[in-house]
């Protein structure tokens, strides 16, 4: 085995109720990446296609990822990275985890997997640093696990796969327009009301209930957040219409994925998701802003094999 | 059925990281309640032994629960209650919520079962309001439930019931001070930092889920309070070495039990359990304050029936 092309998925991270904590992995967005084995030591990244993105290792996420997994391992070769950049970057979908996600697990399965899905999470953290300032877990953790996962800790860094509902569907609808992750960090408050943060962990503990015990019921109850939301959705435009709109449509939940512009919803089965979808699409061709939209079933496997060479 | 003699069991609130919203039922110590059906109307306390407490029926906090239940049904006969109280008030292992959720529990059972657990939690909660001003949820829910509960959230009132692995042990070492529960919550600040609120719902995150797979170490690790202990610990002698202790003997994780002054420690089998409470009493005896100390399995039933006549 010399080479490999990939599906790294999209993530939704800051679920709802679970900001910081808690994410999951998309089945029908995501990046292709093929990862050679070659003589030559170190990284390369030979190929970008879809976006304009550097290819100097040292400034692309995947370059970065890749080369914080190579310093803790002797290898007699090195990796070239070809990247077809399907994820828009700044969407809130998790662009940048998906490369780096995609880069160290290609190559940790390309040297015979001496490292963990938490190493491989630890890597990848290093890509996020690059591409925000913040070595974040919360959406490389689904990458490279599938699923939902939880981030229950940083020190030490601690990831627990959730179980998923088979017929758990997300919608996800991508106005194209840019908000700096750095603004939506700034926009919130260092702290918040302690009755505020007993309802949003008391909703952490249901939606987990309802996720392990395939409730959707529970887990749509359990999307709510109190605390991020109401704060960041003002960046949003016509964020408040498509929630009302989507849970009227049948979505369980709705919110903002990662730190937005993308908005989510989640539902049971893909009969709603779609129409859901059609929703979205509604309020956005009345609001007048150009938008990508995707349906997609919560991918459990993460990081898929494409070919084989 | 005309009589119903019942165990209703303590209970442990503000599991670490669950302030407010996960408590768990105990079951080897809990009141011993008998509920007779009579043909007069209404609720009387006809016997009270074990502690002091008021037997007029509206300044009792059974009698009060007792009254809520039966002002949401049409019943030809009344009720009398005996209170065997063996859990002290102000202990802090929901000695007001075992007494109010066996009036409820065993006067629906006599009534043929009109209500559902969650009616009997909110006829309960009248007690709890009677008991300390405010009519929270989270020791009579595992006391009606049984194992651990989740309070959701009150508006609506949801409550679920969260898996117990088997071999779960809870030791409580109860020091026998006063710490009145307005202090207990007056001392807390009403804002917290927004990083340590995350960290708190990355555990609930984390219990929850040991909780559903059975992962003793995860339930360990997610045993943890950034908010609540560190302000509230200074309240009760000794609380770092008993915790500390605790933990080295084996316990998964240690913290208070409701507003205190009750210190519970979670533990994998009754033979560690049980060391841990050897732990507690000798780091207690050096203090020289007199305590009361409890082994009991996380009892996954709630209330039990004890004899029918």
């Amino acid at each position: 085995m010399n080479e490999l092309t990939i599906f790294s998925p999209a993530t939704i991270a800051n679920i709802s109720c679970g900001f910081d904590v808690l994410g999951l992995a998309l089945d029908t967005v995501g990046d292709e990446m093929t990862i050679r084995k070659v003589s030559q030591k170190g990284v390369r990244i030979t190929k970008i296609i879809g976006q304009n993105l550097p290819k100097e290792t040292h400034k692309n996420v995947a370059g970065v990822a890749a080369l914080a997994l190579l310093a803790e391992i002797e290898s007699n070769f090195g990796f070239e990275i070809e990247i077809d950049k399907r994820i828009k970057p700044g969407s809130g979908i998790g662009s940048s985890a998906a490369s780096s996600a995609g880069a160290v697990w290609a190559i940790n399965e390309l040297l015979g997997k001496p490292f963990n899905p938490l190493d491989l999470v630890r890597f990848a953290m290093e890509g996020e640093r690059l591409a925000s300032g913040v070595a974040h877990a919360d959406n490389v953790a689904p990458a490279l696990f599938g699923g939902f996962t939880l981030v229950r800790s940083y020190e030490p860094l601690d990831i627990i796969k959730i179980n998923t509902p088979s017929e758990l569907f997300a919608t996800v609808i991508h106005p194209q327009i840019e908000i700096k992750t750095s603004d939506a960090r700034n926009i919130l408050k260092t702290t918040v009301p302690l009755k505020d943060a007993i309802k949003q962990w008391g909703n952490v503990g249901g939606l987990i209930s309802g996720l392990y015990t395939n409730d959707y019921e529970l887990i749509g109850r359990s999307l709510e957040d109190y605390i991020i939301e109401p704060i960041r959705s003002i960046l949003i435009p016509a964020f408040d219409k498509v929630k009302e709109e989507s849970i009227n449509t049948g979505a369980l939940g709705c919110g903002i994925s990662g730190s937005g512009p993308s908005i989510f919803a989640l539902s049971k089965g893909k009969e709603i998701a779609t129409k859901v979808a059609e929703t979205m699409k509604l309020v956005y061709d009345k609001v007048g802003i150009e938008y990508d939209i995707h349906v997609s079933k919560v991918n459990t496997k993460g990081i898929k094999i494409l070919e084989i060479k």
